[in-house]
């Protein structure tokens, strides 16, 4: 069955979509136990194929989009998940410099994480290895079809790509131009596969294919990530909220400040990075706070604030407690004056969701308290929430931003898809 | 409640049961918080005063375990729990020995995992924190009761432990004396918790307390591992079965294969890092494989053989497929001939269970080609299986042998029991 002859049947029977959905796992199976071995070169010449391969087809790739966005509008899907969905040139230029980012990167397979030798004399090494067989579900976002592709084929991994069905004829070619760089470098076709099928009880399916698909990465919407969560007998890289804090500290460089919570709130809202709540200590909020609501303000921003920010400017809305808890996505920020650095810490230790927050200070030892005792995966001193991103961290590419306690924690690059294996080199020893 | 009055009430009211656990989570996610923060010296010195503790309490400690084992032997338990159950001066002083190994090694928080530099100045490094609160679930051992909440405390983590009911007032009186070492160094007491019931509906709330407790440790037996991965809302450091293999290449020391066959399978049977199946090279099987068989079979192993097995000695029973498949935890051994370093590669990637397994060689590119290829968590060259152990890698204890493939994967010891956050220190930087 080819996918073209799916595309417009939104529901096969069951069995034919188990059927294909595991004729899928074997082959990715196979191809990931061929591409943990492949050399490093041959995993960057069919990144860099690929992106060439991109190029080479975009009329092609936009033209899918351009059905996909048609019958997409046609659905009354809402603005923003068009504009999510939506390629253009450049946007496909930027598609491909991604792929070129991915393979530019040290390869992440094989290093020597530690190594040390035993009073026996046995020789104990740490050495990273893929994962194997990656399942990605997500949004109709056709970027994440290349970006997620490409990662997994960079860190060794077999993908097995499940997208928005919105975008299925976008992904579709995406993943023939992924496909075409594989096949120029030698390496399993297979490697990275499209679920060939708008039915979405193959999610369902690849959610049960333990033994075959050895992680789950949903990225997407809080409603997917907790079907997942639930549903899933495979363990899951998850990716909850970003519920972000900027906390002005009483040390803080005023200026600084202005420029930074401006910076973490409006740059783009819609980013799981950007600052949902300002926390301000009380000792300053008089001085500090009115210039930054007013930034904040001018530049379209909502406010909502508790009693003392309302004392401050008559044109902030009162907050609710759940203000506190909400990741708006949006221009809106809640506004919070708390007694200190402590109040800080308390405040997002509570109400956050352990993703990032940060704090404006010129003051080192409040600096370092809040990094030891904000328990969130990324914690800034003096700077912008909105830097939580792999390619901000120098990763390349991020698969999503893990909220989980257990690693991968914090942007999952291609390198937080390894796992490790222990090599132990000995000459005889047995055990006494 | 106190754990006095449910000791003779194995199933208390649903309500009661769960308000119960509810205390001990927030007692728990209480103590995890200021552990997190604890200095180094305050967790030694817990743990040395724990195992002085478990000395100075020897006599109630060892008459607790006297009840355990009367009431055990009176329920008809085999003698093979008994065994694991009992406590002597001895396995008592092993135990105190086993905390102060832990306390020995150095602090697994705050380590520096990588740093780095970004172009645009902001300063990033990766650092081992604690994973928060582990609930840990095993059987009637009471030395796991030590070992686990020896190493949950090491690694800044709170731990709620469940173990076998049979043990409930040996793993009482020991976790006693780890409180004590826990207030006489100024740290939370209910950093180890003893769930103070025998009511196995314990369990099923504890695999549904997310949000509460962090991480779910089950150790023991396939069916509580297969329970706990399907009940479980929470992540799972699994350990599933040891299928280990050992692989006698055609390069391999006769000596070293029989000292190392010898000592895989018949050191101690029951343990995960026991071998199950031996491999060997067809081109030596002749000449190697008969003296060790006679070994063996004078140790009082049983053979289970394949014909080319059977073919070099009367005495093999002819094994079957599920033999391949079959973790005896016995002194039964299946034995395969097979063409070579690819052979048993192909035959360890296909039955094994990715824990542990060995090739005896002298032949270099052999050994790498089995380092690199053996899909396990644990692969060894010229040493015994049985090195699967926390203790002989130098971790000074361990929770178990992790068989899943995001990390912790093979021996967890306290390091395993961290994970990470990042630390960006910038002097401003907001994000273009």
């Amino acid at each position: 069955m080819s996918p073209d002859d799916l595309i417009h049947r939104p529901a096969e029977p069951a069995s034919d979509l188990a059927q294909t959905m595991a004729e899928i796992g074997r082959r990715a199976r196979d191809a990931a136990s061929r591409l943990a071995l492949a050399p490093a070169e041959s995993k960057t010449a069919a990144l860099k194929a690929a992106a060439a391969a991109i190029r080479s087809r975009a009329n092609e790739i936009l033209s899918a989009n351009a059905e996909d966005l048609a019958e997409a509008k046609q659905a009354g899907i809402g603005s923003a998940l068009l504009d999510r969905l939506a390629l253009d040139p450049k946007r496909l230029e930027a598609v491909a410099c991604g792929l070129e980012d991915i393979a530019a990167q040290p390869d992440p397979v094989g290093r020597v994480l530690a190594e040390w030798t035993r009073p026996n004399g046995l020789r104990i090494a740490r050495v990273s290895v893929p994962l194997g067989v990656i399942g990605i579900i997500y949004e109709s976002r056709p970027n994440v079809t290349a970006d997620a592709g490409g990662l997994a084929l960079k860190s060794g991994n077999a993908a097995i790509l499940r997208g928005g069905s919105e975008s299925f004829r976008s992904s579709k070619a995406l993943v023939s131009a992924l496909s075409e760089g594989l096949h120029s470098a030698g390496l399993p076709v297979h490697a990275v596969q499209l679920v060939p099928t708008r039915d979405r009880a193959a999610v369902g399916l690849m959610l049960k294919m333990s033994g075959i698909i050895d992680i789950i990465v949903p990225r997407g919407g809080a409603s997917l990530i907790e079907r997942v969560q639930r549903e899933s007998r495979i363990p899951v890289i998850a990716h909850l909220e970003g519920l972000c804090h900027t906390y002005i500290d009483r040390a803080a460089d005023p200026e600084k400040a202005r420029q930074i919570v401006l910076n973490a709130k409006m740059r783009r809202v819609s980013i799981c990075g950007a600052t949902e709540t300002l926390l301000v200590d009380r000792a300053v909020a008089r001085i500090v706070l009115p210039p930054i609501l007013a930034d904040l303000r001018a530049s379209g921003c909502e406010l909502r604030g508790d009693t003392e920010t309302l004392a401050l400017d008559a044109h902030v809305q009162p907050a609710t407690e759940q203000d506190w808890r909400t990741e708006y996505l949006d221009a809106i920020l809640a506004v919070r004056v708390v007694d200190g650095v402590s109040g800080a810490i308390d405040h997002i230790n509570h109400y956050g969701s352990h993703h990032t927050d940060a704090i404006v200070t010129e003051d080192d030892a409040a600096a370092e308290r809040f990094l030891r005792e904000v328990d969130s995966a990324i914690v800034l001193v003096n700077a912008s929430t909105q830097f939580a991103d792999g390619g901000e961290f120098g990763m390349g590419a991020e698969i999503g931003i893990s909220t989980q306690r257990l690693p991968p924690r914090g942007p999952v690059g291609a390198a937080e898809l390894t796992t490790y294996k222990y090599l132990v080199r000995g000459n005889g020893q047995v055990r006494p």
